[in-house]
This record gives structure tokens, sequence and C-alpha cells, in this order.
């Protein structure tokens, strides 16, 4: 069973992801079809490209993953598909993918070809008329240069980068999870580089926490804590608590890291 | 694969739906189930009628749609199944299948025959017992007509209608989307049939806007615009936020619309 | 089709739930996988128990259920699959099969054996990295008894139980549903083993009602009634409403019944 999967802004009440999904079933009947989020924050394009270089890659190979957080549905920004390590992604060419090329990228095409859509295609939901359509067909085998020429380089978002110094790394929040986690951009092969590790002081916003925990429930409920999480990011935690709600921190806010040997 | 979907107001943190696909794998292992939503607000007939009416038809012919808004509950109220347009709805007959029916019926029946049903029939939780173990059913090919009596006519819910006067639309808003988004009940062809449309005016509320955008994208975040939605009816949105929550509109809100040719 | 459910207190956003079924698709790519509930509290064992004890025993034999309220993450506390009454059940070893337990276990073995989990085990994401390789492997078809050392009693948590008077019975808010409704832990046998039953005196707080309706829609909308749910336990219900938001009620509040024979 060819299998697809959805990450949308859509918003958790709504009934647009199920219209993906009847789209997708009218083409390809054997689709498996998982939700990856339709939790995005709305228009939050950053948001849903960390969110779907986090999960997507995690899937079996061949899985065909539908992004759309698409402010700029119905206007000239292109969409497109791109096969990254094994896997296809059909997206508006607007930055969405930009986490996912650091896997690299075999190909990506353009979607131009108009009949691989739904007959009438509306100007306001294309993952309905155009991302879902084209999934389907994918599915079934349809080879992505027939969907449109040939696109050498995709939208990339600015993306927060690692800077460092003498001991020191400065990164930021990336992604508030849904326990109110702080998911940072530094990785443990990051902290790791600043080498002799007696000491570790991590600073954002008003936390300030001395060194990093193997898990949560080593700590008392109520401690804010520093950890790596499942993917091996510098994560900061309240123990069943919501560090994001506790200590009024958002994505994008700073984040440094200072080891000092004693 | 048998594709069964369904749509209820149980909410999203609900482990309701769970046991009616519980009891819909029970009787049809083959069933692939989808949710179309369980966020209808509570006991809210009509935003359910219109969700349903929305989503449905764009499922394959043959899906069988579960629908579960359904305050009488366990009362005598009917439970219905109807073919309409190759797909069965089953839903208790409160006037949840109103707007479908415009797409007319070809038989529908009243669920009396117990056989059919759970073993064990609550009295609050009919989708479970009643509704889930008929739509399993059908998915394994059983006929509509041994479920139970013909029903000649569902009952209907009142339902806005457009009214015209001269170059003039009075609609309503029929459904506020997941973004906010205001969905009216006026279709494009209804404007259209206004003729000359050098400028139209448009009112809802406190909203006053001129002019109809081909999508979300060409106008600047917080502007609020009317558009046309993917199913081609009149939409007020505001660009990257919520026309509901800027404007404090809800639905059943009146909506005007006129045309003056200059 | 093999069929694996997910329990878990991931919230309804979240991105981890597809992670887990990712997982699960790499190991067993005909899994059906059916989502119970991701909006167990945060932490909150016994809500998450309640849950798979009520539905978890609806869905066919044969079935793998996967619960995740798990604050000892990463820790040393064990996890264990359990086979309950022909399904199994994949846990960590908190309590969450409590009530489960209540119908009976034919054998128990804790997760040890690391060549049946992912390659790289994080310290804060079992589910994913444990958890849901074993549930593929169990509907691959692995025994349970190659996953570990046999579990001769699960850890248990502390149940709340029916107190029994002359003519009275003390019971306790087992669970809040989405609805509002307040699920009691005294059943329609207690009830009914207090004999005659010409008066029926129930109290919750600020909550007084005589009497136990059959469902809802016999009473006005906005009124307070008691009645049977669907899994035949006394309930608590504000008609069209909620009656947890009304009156001010939690889980584990006391509930008595008094019936006096006139």
């Amino acid at each position: 069973m060819p299998l697809i999967t959805l990450t949308t802004d859509f918003g958790l009440a709504s009934h647009y992801p199920a219209q993906m999904k009847a789209t997708i079933l009218q083409i390809c009947p054997t689709a498996q079809i998982i939700d990856i989020s339709h939790g995005v924050r709305p228009q939050h394009i950053r948001e849903g490209a960390v969110i779907l270089a986090d999960v997507a890659p995690q899937f079996p190979a061949g899985t065909i993953h539908v992004a759309v957080v698409d402010p700029g549905v119905g206007t000239q920004r292109p969409i497109i598909v791109a096969e990254v390590a094994g896997q296809f992604y059909v997206l508006p060419d607007n930055g969405l993918i930009t986490p996912t090329l650091s896997r690299g990228m075999e190909q990506a095409h353009y979607l131009r070809e108009a009949r691989w859509w739904r007959s009438n295609v509306s100007n306001t939901f294309h993952g309905r008329d155009i991302l879902a359509p084209v999934a389907a067909h994918l599915a079934n085998g349809v080879q992505p240069s027939v969907l449109g020429p040939a696109c050498a380089q995709p939208v990339l978002l600015p993306w927060p980068v690692v800077r460092r110094g003498e001991g020191r790394l400065l990164g930021e929040v990336l992604l508030v999870d849904s326990f109110g986690n702080l998911i940072t951009n530094l990785s443990r092969s990051d902290i790791e580089s600043l080498g002799a590790r007696s000491t570790i002081a991590i600073q954002c916003g008003g936390i300030q926490i001395d060194g990093v925990q193997a898990t949560y429930g080593l700590s008392a409920p109520g401690e804010t804590i520093a950890l790596f999480d499942s993917l091996e990011r510098l994560e900061l935690a309240v123990v069943q608590g919501s560090a994001a709600n506790l200590w009024q921190i958002e994505e994008s806010a700073a984040v440094s890291v200072r080891v000092s040997s004693e």
C-alpha cells in the first residue's frame, strides 16, 4: 500500500484534510494516509518546515509527503515535488522544504502539467486541487519528471544558524512542542564539540540551568531542566509542566550555552 | 477496501470515535475509516449538516458516511440510511441530511431491524451501537432495504435562503471555518446573476468591502477581503488572520451584496 | 491486517504520534493504526488507564494496544507487554494497565530484549523507540515471551472503590468526558443492588438529583440529570451543556447515592 502523509496548518477541527483524503482516494484507492500534524500554526511556514523535517524521514522509503502551509495559495508562487533521500515531498515552493534539504535532493520539479490536477482548480485550496491529486498520481507510479519542468533550486527560508565563540554557543528555540518543551537548534554534537564539560551553563529568557539531564523523570516535578530530545537536540523543559508557559518563552528566543573546565 | 467516514460533535480529545471504529472493524475488518471532523460544535446539527454536505460528495462512489450530531439520542427520533448520488448516509433523522438532499435521493430507510445492531444497545451512544454496525454491514454489502421500512421524506431543517432584490442579494454566514473565515450561502453564480459588476459592495456586521479578490495572497496581511471559496461560495476573510475574531461575527449573521453598474 | 491502537497524552496538535506510526509502518507495513486518544491530560496516568480500559476491549481479538502516559520515560521504570482477554497491551509499567486487569491476565513480559527496539533508543521517546517497534513486531507474529522475562504482577494504581452503607453508595467521578459529562465508578448493578428504588437521591458537589433518566433528550436543555452511560456507569450530565463547567466538578469528586423505599 503506498503511503501518503499530510502536514498542514488547517487546524485540528478542520474538515479540509478530509477533502484532501477524499481526492487522494478517488485517484489511488489503496493509499494509506497518515496525518503528521494539522496543528501547525496558521501561515507559520517555519514551524511546518521543522515538523516536516523532524517526522518525514522516519517514514519508510518511497513515502509521499504532502505539506500545506501556504499563505500564497492562488498566487503565482510555484508548487514543487522534490525527491529527498528516497522520499517525495509535494509542497508550495515557499521555503517549507528548507531544513529537509539538508539531507540532499535527488530531483525537483515544478507542478505545471494540469492534467494531473483536479479538473476544477479553486484559487484557495490547492492542497485539495493540485497537491493531493499529484501525490495520489505519484502513489500510482507517475514519475515526478512528467509533472512539470525541473526546479534546480527550491526557495529557502533564512534558517537559524549556530554561532560559536570561545567555550560558548549561541542558538535559538526552533519549536515549542505540544508539552510546552522548548526545542533548540543546538545539537548534542554541537555541545560535545565544546570539549571539557565539567560545567555547562544554559540560558534562555529567564531560564538559567546548569548541566544536562538524561531524562525528565530524574528531576522533581516543576523543576526546569535541560536534556537532549529524541532527535538529539538541546531541549529546555519543566518536569510535568510547560516551560513555554512558565517562562513565557516563544519560538526564536535566543539560547546560549557556556562550558567552562574547572 | 470499503470506505466509511465519520462526522461527529464528539470533540477532538474524545475517545468516542475510536469506539465507533472498533465496532466497525469487528464487523468489517477491511473497512478504511476516514474522519471528516469530530469538531462540530456540540449538538449543532446545522454545522454538522453543512460540513457533511461540503465534504462527503468529494469521496468516491459507494462511500458510507456516518454522521452523529444527535441531541435526541435514546429518544424516539428515528435513525435513517439514505442513498444520495451513489453514496450512503447513516445518521439520525433530525435534519442532519438537509443540504445533502439538494443532490437528490435514491432511497432512504429507517433503521428498525435490530439484528444489524450491537447486541446491547445503550441509550446514550447509538453512534457506536446502531450507526457504526449498520455502516459496517452496508460495507459488507447488506442492502439498505433490509434495515427497516422505507422513509419517504427525511426530516428537514429550515435552511437559509438567498433573498434577491434589485441589484441586491441577502444571504447569511453559513459556517465559520477553522481559519475564522466566514463562509456564506451566496454562490458565485448567485452573484454573477446580478449582471453588471463594475461595483460590488459587500456588508456583514461591521465589514464593508468593495470587490471580490481572486485569493488571499494578493492582499496585505490583516486586510479584510471577499473571495470565492473552494466550493464557489462567497467568503469573507482577513488575510493571515481570523475574520470571525476580528469582526466578532458568528454563523447566521446577515450578509448583503449590492451591485451597481456605473 | 493487524490492528494497532494508540492512546497517549501527547496532545492533539502533536507530531509525536506520527513518529510512532512511522516506526510501526517501517516494521509492519500492513498494520492498520487507529488512534484511541491523544488527548489524555499530560502525565495523567489514571485518566489514560480509564480510557484504555473503556475502549480497548471493544476492538477485535488480537488487537495490539500501545499506551503512553509515561512521566518516568527514560528512568528505570519497566515497560511491559500484557495479554488480557485475547488482546495485547504494550505500556509502561506504571499502573496504566490497572483497570484493564480486572478482565484477567493471560501473560505479561518485561520489554528487555533490545533487538526488538529501534537501533537508537532516546531517553525521552520510548513510545517511538521501544513501544512502537515492539507492537509492530507483535503484529508480525513475534511472541511476547521472546521480548523479555515474565512479569508476574504489573504495578497497580490505587483505584477508587465503591463503599456501601445501609441503602447508600459512595463512589467518585472517574472521568470527565469530552462533553463535560461526569462519569462515575458506580455501575448500574451497584445501584440496582440497593434494592427498592422508589427514591434515588444522588449528590455530587453542588448537584442534587432525584432519579435516573433513560437518556439526555427526555429532559430540557440546561437541566442536570443522572443517567447510565454507554458502559452502564452512573453519569451526571447537563442536557446540551457541560456538567463539569456548570458545577465546577472535577475527576475524583465524591458521589453519593441514597435509595429509600417509601
